[in-house]
């Protein structure tokens, strides 16, 4: 399913040569963490890479939700191999399960160094697996504190650390769930005709590439007026694998009868709506399987606290401009991805992605950060930041605090 | 002005070692001739490069109307070593100013060779050049008909030689001028904020660039919602060089009293507007020195009509959804630049890059073709064409008709 052959197991792998070690190494667990992205809530991507000398002797990346965990995959392909070599981890080792496989198979495999790239952002959690392994006289660097870094390659590595597991930090920094509004428009910023014929804006490999962030989701939000206009099923269109649970917000249950969406055999759905509202449609969903969840006020910073009491990491905002604008006011969207088709369309009633925001003048407009620019197919993705990736607290990032800070003798 | 000193003269400069020597120097050709776009209308843009064994020994370029033609200049340069020489032209030499210094100068000059890059698209025009030179015994290659093209570099030379001359050909093969369509837009559609305060969508070096593509120009609309609102000056920036003519499309003359654009100490200013309309509205600008010229119906079309008569090559549009709208109903606009700034600014009532098409489903929305992204500063552009750049009748596209049919001996 992973591509588990490609994992190094025993010594095997020789490695290209590399000045900066480390860092290599590192990102190769940043990598490997990513494969998994999106099946693991409520835990992180975690990755494990064992190398002694020149090879890498075992790999593990966790695959889910109670599988094992990377590092006692990575120690179990390793072997004795593992004994004085260096285990790579794009993130601190434990869990708040009570699982404590990952520092504990370390120790036992009897790995004498670690490097991690970044700490575990949640509170709780932070600094525990370092200090457990260096207790154990386990010698840990962690990225952005111990590591010296001439040639910057330490500062990609560590990206790509914080970049695999960006829902958890925002989760840990914003205590709600790594929110992405998605949405693809005309190059005159339409994101369907005045009729609100919306099929297709943007290209196949675009519409290939939206599959793969659902299948990177816990949830998919749309509003009511899109499931009215498009009627989406917001699958991954995938027969097997991981498939985003569906969510409607929607007031006043303005909603048709009949929808993609009230089909529960391919992945949930919930509909999210105000308290009492239209109580025979509601029984009408649950006897289809619905799940329907009513709050005192339907809003997106409400709905978002829902789920991440809930265990979401990651969130697809899909909608349109009537539901993406409150969401982006109150502040719950973390990311754009905008995907922009070079074709125009015109419309004066025609929609565009993000409806009122209240600014009058431009100058209050929201600038995205760390903007990237990609070619996808015909079509140009734009995609960005709207709340900045979170630091962590005690270091984690060249500039902030030095080392040591939480390792408490 | 024109970095003149960088021109060779004389057998100066050594050229890097090229398999496709014809390439290379026909590409140059068309990059010196690029070097005063927009500055030779009525005529084109012509570059000229004498080449004798290894040695570029001459170069020129047109300046502008009423300079020395690009071949003379070129010769010049050369002196005694063009004799035996092989001159590379962007263009088919001729001119329909009666001026046939560029053919006489080189038969004079005792080049042996020419290379060609596009005929002259001008039907009159067309064939007339080439001609007289192999009359007069050169030996005339054109690259689309007479080149073999094994590596696929004469192609690209041809490129650049339709595109600097791009005005031309859609002038030749539309009988209107080059309409350029330029907007800046958020990453959320809009080009404006909801109270039509636009400044600043783009950043600095977005901005730079229109001002170069102004310069480029012959002449700039918009329509009175963009002087209303805006009050633009439409100028390059520049104290010194081209600027162009400043036009506003207006039918009902309901424009302020006061605006930069009835200020002509800079550049000329024409408002166009419907028959009789508010006489003494046009009186003012009349004292003010704004020229009006009145149209039984104005449409874009006509507009641009009239502006090919008048000798204008190329026009950019720097007007609002609401005028951009017919103009590209009516197949006037040939290209589109659209500055992409990552901010989103939200607004139902903000205005939108163009307006009412008349298009209900997504798929009658028009692509553009050649699609480039550039990254500027921030910002992204993305350039296309509405119109397909103009293949010439006789050849000169690879898979066109071959060799000499317009020679007629």
């Amino acid at each position: 399913m992973f591509a588990q052959a490609t994992l190094a197991r025993g010594c095997a792998l020789r490695l290209p040569v590399q000045s900066d070690t480390d860092s290599v190494h590192l990102l190769r667990a940043a990598d490997i963490a990513e494969m998994s992205m999106g099946l693991t809530a409520p835990h992180a991507n975690s990755g494990c890479v064992i190398v002694r000398g020149p090879h890498i002797v075992g790999e593990g990346f966790l695959y889910g939700q109670g599988s094992k965990s990377a590092e006692l995959q990575a120690v179990e392909r390793a072997g004795e191999h593992a004994r004085g070599g260096t285990a790579y981890l794009n993130l601190e080792p434990g869990d708040w399960l009570g699982d404590n496989s990952a520092v504990a198979s370390l120790i036992q495999a009897g790995v004498s160094r670690v490097v991690v790239g970044i700490r575990n952002p949640f509170e709780h959690l932070q600094g525990r697996g370092i200090t457990a392994l260096r207790h154990a006289g386990l010698n840990v660097d962690v990225a952005g504190e111990d590591l010296i870094d001439s040639k910057g390659s330490i500062a990609v590595a560590l990206k790509s650390c914080r970049v695999v597991n960006a829902p958890l930090l925002y989760k840990a920094a914003y205590k709600i769930p790594f929110s992405v509004l998605k949405y693809a428009m005309t190059l005159d910023g339409k994101i369907a005709a005045s009729s609100g014929h919306a099929a297709w804006v943007s290209g196949e490999l675009s519409r290939a590439r939206v599959f793969r962030v659902r299948a990177q989701s816990d949830a998919v939000i749309v509003g009511g007026n899109t499931v009215r206009r498009d009627n989406p099923s917001l699958t991954t269109r995938k027969e097997e694998g991981h498939q985003p649970v569906r969510i409607v917000m929607s007031r006043g249950l303005d909603l048709p009868e009949k929808a993609n969406l009230w089909d529960i055999s391919k992945s949930p759905t919930i509909v999210m709506t105000q308290k009492g509202s239209k109580k025979e449609f509601q029984k009408m969903l649950t006897d289809h399987g619905v799940e329907v969840v009513e709050f005192e006020l339907l809003t997106p910073r409400r709905v978002m606290e829902y789920c991440y009491t809930r265990g979401f990491l990651q969130i697809m905002w899909e909608c349109g401009g009537l539901l993406s604008a409150p969401a982006i006011s109150s502040s719950v969207i973390h990311k754009v991805l905008a995907f922009i088709a070079p074709k125009i369309v015109g419309g004066v009633l025609a929609p565009t992605p993000v409806g009122e925001l209240g600014m009058l003048q431009m100058t209050q407009a929201l600038n995205l950060s760390e903007v990237e620019f990609e070619k996808v197919g015909p079509d140009m993705l734009v995609s960005g930041y709207l709340q900045p990736l979170p630091d962590l607290p005690f270091g984690n990032s060249y500039g902030g605090q030095s080392k040591g800070q939480l390792t408490f003798a």
